[in-house]
């Protein structure tokens, strides 16, 4: 089988997508800069959304739905939300045949909104908290886009949080920078870090803006998710007031935070090898494939036939599983293509094997094969499953360690990046004006000031003034 | 409590708005015509769509993602889709701060956008059939709103499929009808009838569609889901052909189908009461609502223990429970706000029930009341549950049957529409003519010519014209 997939080391951009496209995770539409899911993809987002809302609910959050159309005249009630948002914004200026009295612009983000319906449900600080969720889609008018990572129309979740304290903000910001953080390294096997966006790279609106980091195969950062205070700004914006115990109007604080389809990339990009997609078990759409080997028919009809009493065995433990009984391609060929969509785990069933009452395992991230009796298949596949999970996560995170590096002077920082790529941490002198310069020079951004990082001085290794910690710098998506 | 709800028979509209905005369910939006959906709203919609999803993937289904916005030409490729959907579109005209070179459509149905894909992916019938359901937002500009029932933009699912042939084409269109009324009987307590509609009812584009009706608590019918066999139109408007076995070119067969958060409206409307919602358990966010009884502190505390202690069985059996221990509201309020939110199954726990290990309990639908040891609560809970889940269609099922009825002539059918309302089974000549004739006069509908009435020689109550069989009137939402 031809797969027609670039080799990482050759083309890493290429690698991508083609994996995207031969995987069947997604295709070009006929509207630019907007994609196409196809199944596989969205079984992906589907995992996805389950281990997040799974994790929002254990934390007290509810769903909920708002208007996709926003008014025109909302967007600029947040100044820098209005300045961070206007250059990307799509416009509806006709409906039902009509121009319309207002323009209406599709969400980039929804703050606005839901802080117009806040303002009609928050009187009295019993009203308080407000934990709510939205799934839905947004629109972003992008110059480049690639496909997952920076689409147009794209699918995510949205936190909106109201609260009545500026304490119990930052506690919830923080409460679901750790969730995305617990989702990324135990779900996507993905470690990240946990860290405060600055000045210049904060959300439109946002007092404080915490991210996740992930290193990408190639070297560079991609943000995976991001959980913002926006203290009283959209409060304000939308005068949204509560009646305190002693009777006295406040402000109400607000936190929002999101993840999006960006994910399904990160997922690719994370673990991803020249035979195309390696994913996670607990992310995987199909997390075992049974592949039934055979030559005369009747081989057929006892391997088959095996194979879903076994599929069978599976899917009562929760396994998801797939049987390939297509009769018109080889094991071979079928390998292959289970490889390219990184399926975790492939069971082989032969005639030696229905002798033995055994079956056949394969590993996809490392290629291990191992027998193992029919008899208990759901606990040691389950086993397998589980030693995968945690393997991707311990290469992923000694890739990391790999490709981390501290440097403390400017030749060190370019040669670097250059050399080697990575996650630098340097000190840096907290001025924006450097980090534009840095920027401008090596194409480097700071990725966050990390959560976990101690103090420790030093000098910036641009400007050489003094530093009291290092920042995470990369290249990145 | 003053619950401010209309009494159903004085005004059943104003009695349905007050019970979406009372309930939480809905709120107005500050966009016409565009509801925010609220996380009670919510709650039932995502157990609506738990329930679909389920059986969607039971039938071998995978659900996917294609973008929002369609080119304006699209469209335009199916003559009688362009005819039905373009007096209802809203039109993107401007974005990235510039005027699109073509004008991009919000999707209203997404045919057209799933079609020109399907050219793409579609070539040989190894490619068939493709089996895809995407759950998105639609936008429609609809004149006349009512929340959940008829908004500008709302929520649904829409599946797309292709087939080789005109028969597994008819075959998937039924199936999906037939899942649609096995959710509704069973998971909604809705009986439905299903049928064809007639040409003047039939989706823009469609050969045949296909539909489950419901009665309503005011004896107007509601559309809850429709099934259509597309034939070959869109394959036709977007030149999608496939390589049959003997390797000759043939077009490609549709269909589509689709259910939305109308489905919340109907079960407002098919179960509630004068106190408010009355929540099949199926669907129901909160199954069992706990409320301890209490005077000191020490009783406080003892009974709102032991609530936990009963919710934390109940939730291990998969019982969806809520623990109300708000010290603020005394028992009596919080039965009216919950039997407002129609949760099918209310606990009390107070002292005495302590003493004896008991819970005492009271249905929503028929306030009946009864206690049981906290031995074995789960069971005898999920029995209640399950016992209302039944109880609830037979009372629908029995009040369709009361207002169901068999008119002849004219004059029956006028003054039975008039003074019973309801569904009106009676002879019809098959003519359009006759049809709008019987709309014009009395706002009455064909709702659908029913898949299980007998064919019967009989004659037109509006033509006197010979018919061979009944079809269903009804006025309708």
């Amino acid at each position: 089988m031809s797969k027609g997939i670039a080799k990482r080391a050759d083309d890493y951009s290429r690698w991508y997508t083609d994996v995207v496209q031969q995987a069947e995770l997604a295709d070009h539409s006929p509207v630019k800069g907007c994609m196409v899911i196809r199944p596989y993809g969205y079984g992906l987002w589907e995992n996805i959304q389950a281990g997040l809302d799974r994790r929002f609910k254990e934390t007290g959050h509810v769903n909920a739905y708002f208007p996709m159309l926003i008014p025109e005249s909302f967007m600029q009630k947040e100044a820098e939300h209005v300045e961070g948002f206007s250059p990307e914004l799509a416009v509806v200026t006709h409906a039902g045949g009509k121009a319309l009295e207002e323009n209406l612009v599709l969400r980039p983000t929804s703050e606005t909104m839901i802080w117009s319906m806040y303002k009609k449900w928050i009187q009295s600080h019993r009203d308080l908290p407000i934990l709510i969720n939205q799934w839905a889609n947004v629109v972003r008018w992008e110059m480049r886009t690639r496909m997952f990572l920076r689409t147009t129309e794209f699918l995510w979740q949205e936190g909106h949080t109201a609260h009545a304290t500026a304490e119990e903000c930052e506690e919830e910001t923080l409460r679901m920078l750790g969730v995305y953080a617990d989702f990324a390294e135990n779900d996507m096997a993905l470690p990240v870090v946990q860290g405060i966006k600055t000045e210049a790279e904060k959300f439109a609106g946002a007092v404080r803006t915490y991210c996740i980091e992930g290193l990408m195969g190639d070297g560079k950062a991609l943000q995976c998710g991001t959980s913002h205070n926006l203290g009283q700004n959209f409060a304000k914006a939308f005068d949204v007031t509560y009646q305190n115990e002693k009777g006295e109007r406040e402000l109400v604080w607000a936190t929002s935070w999101g993840v999006s389809t960006r994910l399904v990339g990160a997922a690719i990009m994370a673990h991803g090898d020249d035979d195309g997609l390696v994913l996670p078990p607990k992310l995987a759409p199909i997390q075992t494939v049974i592949v039934p080997i055979y030559k005369s028919d009747e081989e057929r009809t006892a391997t088959v036939e095996q194979s879903y009493k076994v599929a069978a065995m599976l899917k009562e433990s929760g396994i998801r599983v797939h049987v390939d009984d297509r009769d018109n391609f080889k094991p071979g060929w079928k390998y292959s293509e289970w490889e390219l969509k990184g399926v975790p785990l492939r069971l082989e069933i032969g005639p030696k094997d229905l002798e033995k009452d055994s079956v056949f395992s394969a590993r996809r991230d490392v290629r291990e094969k191992k027998g193992f009796p029919v008899a208990g298949v759901a606990e040691a596949v389950q086993d397998r499953l589980d030693t995968i999970q945690k393997a991707m996560f311990d290469k992923a995170l000694q890739f990391r360690t790999d490709n981390t590096h501290r440097v403390d002077n400017w030749d060190d920082f370019k040669s670097a990046l250059e050399e080697k790529g990575g996650f630098l941490y340097a000190h840096w002198d907290g001025d924006g004006a450097t980090e534009a310069a840095i920027q401008a020079e090596t194409k480097a951004t700071i990725r966050c000031i990390p959560l976990d990082d101690d103090t420790e001085d030093g000098v910036c290794v641009k400007s050489g003034k003094p530093s009291k910690r290092r920042v995470l710098f990369a290249k990145s998506y």
